[in-house]
């Protein structure tokens, strides 16, 4: 690594030797704290690089580099988005390069698990889904695809276009589900609703869907009527701790990463619950990781209050073994969600170029950030995306194999029978 | 449930009154710690029965019940073993019925935890496998397939040979790990060897097999220098914990149940030290539960030594977490090893009926038990088998989807670029 020092634009040391020897020593230390991920390190006409930098981050005053000092994680974004932090050259290639660099280390501080050890109640559980996804609508009409779903798509290949892949990741799952026409199906957490009323236009299943966020449900209604299925798709504002009913396929895509772990057993409870029929499997489609760490913390402070990536240790520990519930098929889709995140990201820019998207510019940076950020996580493996189907423990008609899900077929079939 | 007392045949009050009232009470008695198995239960002429029971279970003396009643799990194959106990009726069906009411009470005496966490020595590991793999291989000959594979089968359809289904899992297998000509392998406990050649003629790897078992040693090893792959496979007579060498991929099917849990770490650092090189995959197969609960104490006793079927949680948090690797895949394929048992046991019983099987009566009575038992457990759900695929955390070339392992084409592909 070699260190430059020039003339200094700190606030008050600005241009003297003091304050150029100080940003000197600061940048340094910090290329030594976050490791050699090719970045250059700069602050006015200091700089410390890394062989071969991929990118520059720019800080725009000696505060915001002696902040990221202090804390890290949510400093760096909250300055970023103040536009105190600036990256120069490709974003998602930056934050990969760091969280490479950070993940071979493998650090995580004893405190940052505490935030997320609570149990979510109720009324927390709605306020922090009505922080996030009650930002409005258009906002996210503006970068999502048509159907507004806010979860990983399904590429079957690289080349589909982001509504053709949501529509994949929807088919996907009512082919592992083998949904049967006339079956009843319940979804936690359904968004705006899209895969509640394609479940019931594709398979002819009833869905009674559950959402905590007032604005999804309207949402949600008001298309379910539009298009002529409000009679078979019922979208309650609830809780899925409220959930009491039986069903022949039990649906989460997208919810467990907002409940707290000390629920887990409650959302298996409510799982088996609802799966006492003869035939009942489930799916859940979550953002997870290899190894047990709490979410970046200025995520979890400023985007997603409360969420929580678990690992498929934890699910099946916390939520699926207390049920009796028993695995039947995982897959990681990570790659998906880094490609879906690209895609977003896309649109989120176009929108901001196109003056189109409101709310002040640290909102706007923010945003950028968070979906990057997201991507380059994707990528690097420091969050995997994982769906796991299952079936009451012992259940008789687990498909056979799951060749029906790659043919031109219905998809699974879980009620064949076997040998 | 109604209970019918006859003439007794006890030993010492056979005929009295006295008799006739202990044998009425002890398998009343039994019955009800059972449960309602839908099984009939006979001593001489005393009968208790469930509504419309599957079977009988029919007891020589008063001894064998007496001894069930103290210590259900050893106590009944060794009694079955002994033909002091004796089944009427379909043998797989009436296991079957008391293993799902067994498991539905869900008991797990917490010392029979105690015999599986104690960490397995190299010598214990080399001793528990001799005694139970090198029987003999004409033994294991005579019932299981032409190329000698004591693990689940794969059958594409159910009505699949065992000889097609033994190469159709060798396929699926190799198709799972996307294995490419020219590529290394590393496979850990690899039985009579029949994999390890697979893989080398099918797939064009070379391979280095390693088992403790002596005798398939020099099986694997003649049967390679007769087909002339003894340039390109290697069988290495040690433990997995010698390895240390670099590969493609590893693969290790049916011997994670012999690894114990205090060892598990260890295997996931022998994996992780194998895959060091980029592109590196792996896949365990093994025998596995729903929750924890140790392995039958009578199998555990007389017919495998130390023998324990993990949770996917188990190996999650045991093995895979701590050695940085990924799920990239996990199918359950428990259907298919009843499958397969089935066969195992319809060639066993031919053997035996045409006095092919050596050996005393009471070996060959523990034998049927241990195959009906296994099957019972596997249709019942009791016992899971999972295929595990996994890679490096943050690997970059994992497959797109899983389309090509249902495709007419060479399996996954674990090397195009993505996106």
């Amino acid at each position: 690594m070699r260190a430059t020092t020039h003339p200094v634009h700190g606030p008050s040391l600005a241009g003297t030797p003091a304050g150029e020897r100080l940003d000197g020593l600061l940048l340094r230390r910090l290329a030594a704290r976050i490791g050699p991920a090719g970045l250059r390190y700069a602050l006015g006409h200091s700089t410390v690089a890394d062989p071969a930098p991929v990118a520059t981050l720019r800080f725009r005053d000696r505060r915001a580099l002696a902040g990221l000092l202090l804390d890290p994680e949510v400093h760096f974004g909250d300055a970023y988005a103040e536009g105190r932090i600036e990256i120069e050259g490709d974003l998602v290639a930056a934050l990969e390069a760091a969280y490479r660099t950070i993940a071979d280390d493998g650090r995580a501080g004893p405190l940052a698990w505490l935030g997320t050890w609570r149990r979510h109640s109720l009324l927390r559980a709605r306020s922090n889904v009505h922080r996030h996804y009650d930002i409005g609508n258009d906002f996210y009409a503006l970068w999502l695809d048509r159907q507004l779903l806010y979860t990983s798509a399904y590429f079957e290949s690289p080349e589909l276009s982001l509504e053709e892949a949501q529509v994949a990741k929807m088919d996907h799952v009512c082919r592992k589900l083998g949904l049967r026409p006339g079956e009843t199906v319940v979804e936690a957490g359904c968004g705006w609703g899209a895969l509640a009323l394609h479940m019931a236009r594709r398979c002819g299943v009833r869905v009674r869907a559950w959402n905590v966020s007032h604005e999804q449900v309207v949402y949600a209604r008001e298309r379910a009527r539009r298009e002529g299925l409000a009679d078979r798709v019922e979208f309650v504002e609830g809780d899925y701790r409220e959930i009491r009913e039986c069903c022949d396929a039990f649906v989460s895509v997208g919810m467990l990463e907002h409940v707290g772990r000390r629920s887990y057993e409650e959302l298996g409870r409510v799982i088996s619950g609802s799966l006492e029929r003869a035939g009942g499997r489930g799916l859940l489609h979550f953002i997870g990781r290899d190894r047990p760490h709490p979410l970046n913390a200025w995520i979890r402070r400023r985007i997603f209050p409360g969420a929580y990536p678990p690992t498929l240790t934890e699910v099946g520990r916390g939520v699926l073994e207390p049920a009796g519930l028993s695995i039947v098929d995982v897959e990681n889709l990570r790659a998906h969600y880094a490609l879906t995140l690209r895609h977003w990201r896309e649109r989120y820019e176009r929108a901001v170029s196109d003056g189109r998207v409101g709310f002040d510019e640290r909102f706007r940076r923010a945003w950028r950030l968070y979906l990057a950020g997201s991507e380059a996580a994707f990528r690097t493996g420091s969050l995997q995306l994982f769906q796991v189907t299952f079936a009451p423990s012992g259940l008789s008609t687990v498909p056979w194999t799951r060749r029906g899900l790659y043919a031109d077929e219905a998809g699974l079939s879980w009620s064949a029978p076997r040998s």
